[in-house]
């Protein structure tokens, strides 16, 4: 029973691997969408969040399944649960990416405005705490884990930085407010996709260590 | 041993019905505090989020403490599981308040301004939907959660047309940005509570079904 139960969790891990490639592929296309102006990147975005929500039931009922069958305990159990709340913080990131790609559907068709603000470096930051926290969970990677989790400050500094300016600029502009406030919308999608990747973060140092860090200072512990 | 784990479920659900019912009243003092324009009540909000991020972790300890020491199987797994997922929705509703508090209490030092929108309703509807799903959850009452889940669609129409009002009111009255921006956030910010307490619903009917609904047609099942 052991061994099947750890063939199970072997084929578990690669099931929540794949959903987390999946997430992030859905966010680097729903930004890159937005950068190169591409209607039919946001638009396979947009027909592909069944698959994200569908992944997430059959991971979930994984999880449930194994629990019930192999009662397990220890790392098996931690693994299990982490797997849990991974899954469900991954498909609201893919809901996210979502909601980024109709923003960026929206503006493609929009006059081209400019904000002095660096959306492709807040998305590079983003789309790498998530790459990153989906390698700490494959690798089961502590360091890289706390890496990502201090790097949540950054991102909403960019994302109040953002707000300023798109203030400055609806009191400049108030022509465009709408443009405005969909490029402020994406900056908060992506503040929040960068809050589940350190919760991600925090399921992996919880998984290796048996120690919950949530709500604890974001210091790095090696 | 089964008795055991009878009386550590009945503790558990006590913990989490606490949670639901503290976090209900931050929701609440918070919405109160910028309806009333009280300062005192937005404060007391912003100073009590340390107590419901503390009840989050320990209820997540007890959760997977059960978990590894009875090895639950059945209604109790599913019980324990839910608990889990509720508890982690809750927590954010908990930080949802306290942003709700923080505009507030910025608000309440600006001029009032006249968005014709019943800011009240909104607030009412979706702090009913949390009082609901947390009565769902004490009650194992499924109706009420397939009602709680069915009304997150109004909820969401009041925030697209919060949107609508607030781009309206920047293009007339755009000495008022921040304030207005203020207010469209707190409209967002609501509609997001109303997501977790569907999410709790769903969980709700979880538990007592075994079925798990989420991403299906939000149709009322007896």
């Amino acid at each position: 029973m052991s061994q099947h139960l750890q063939n199970e969790i072997a084929a578990l891990k690669e099931k929540i691997i794949y959903m987390g490639t999946e997430v992030e592929d859905r966010v680097y296309r729903a930004t890159v969408s937005l950068i190169n102006r591409n209607e039919k990147m946001a638009q396979a975005v947009l027909a592909g969040d069944h698959e994200i929500d569908q992944l997430e039931v059959t991971i979930e009922e994984d999880c449930l399944k194994l629990l019930a069958l192999y009662q397990p305990v220890a790392n098996d159990l931690r693994f299990i649960i982490s797997v849990l709340k991974i899954n469900s913080d991954l498909e609201r990131v893919g809901d996210l990416a979502v909601g980024i790609a109709e923003r960026s559907s929206y503006l493609i068709d929009q006059p081209q405005i400019t904000i002095p603000f660096d959306m492709s470096a807040m998305m590079q930051t983003v789309e790498s705490m998530l790459t990153r926290s989906i390698e700490a969970l494959v690798n089961q990677d502590v360091q890289k884990a706390y890496r990502v989790r201090s790097e949540d400050d950054r991102v909403d500094a960019m994302n109040r930085e953002m707000y300023a300016l798109v203030k400055n600029e609806l009191a400049k502009d108030p022509e465009h407010i709408n443009i405005l406030l969909q490029n402020l919308s994406i900056s908060r999608h992506l503040e929040r996709i960068a809050d589940h990747a350190s919760n991600i973060a925090e399921d992996v140092i919880y998984m290796v260590n048996a120690q919950i860090i949530r709500h604890s200072p974001e210091t790095f512990e090696d």
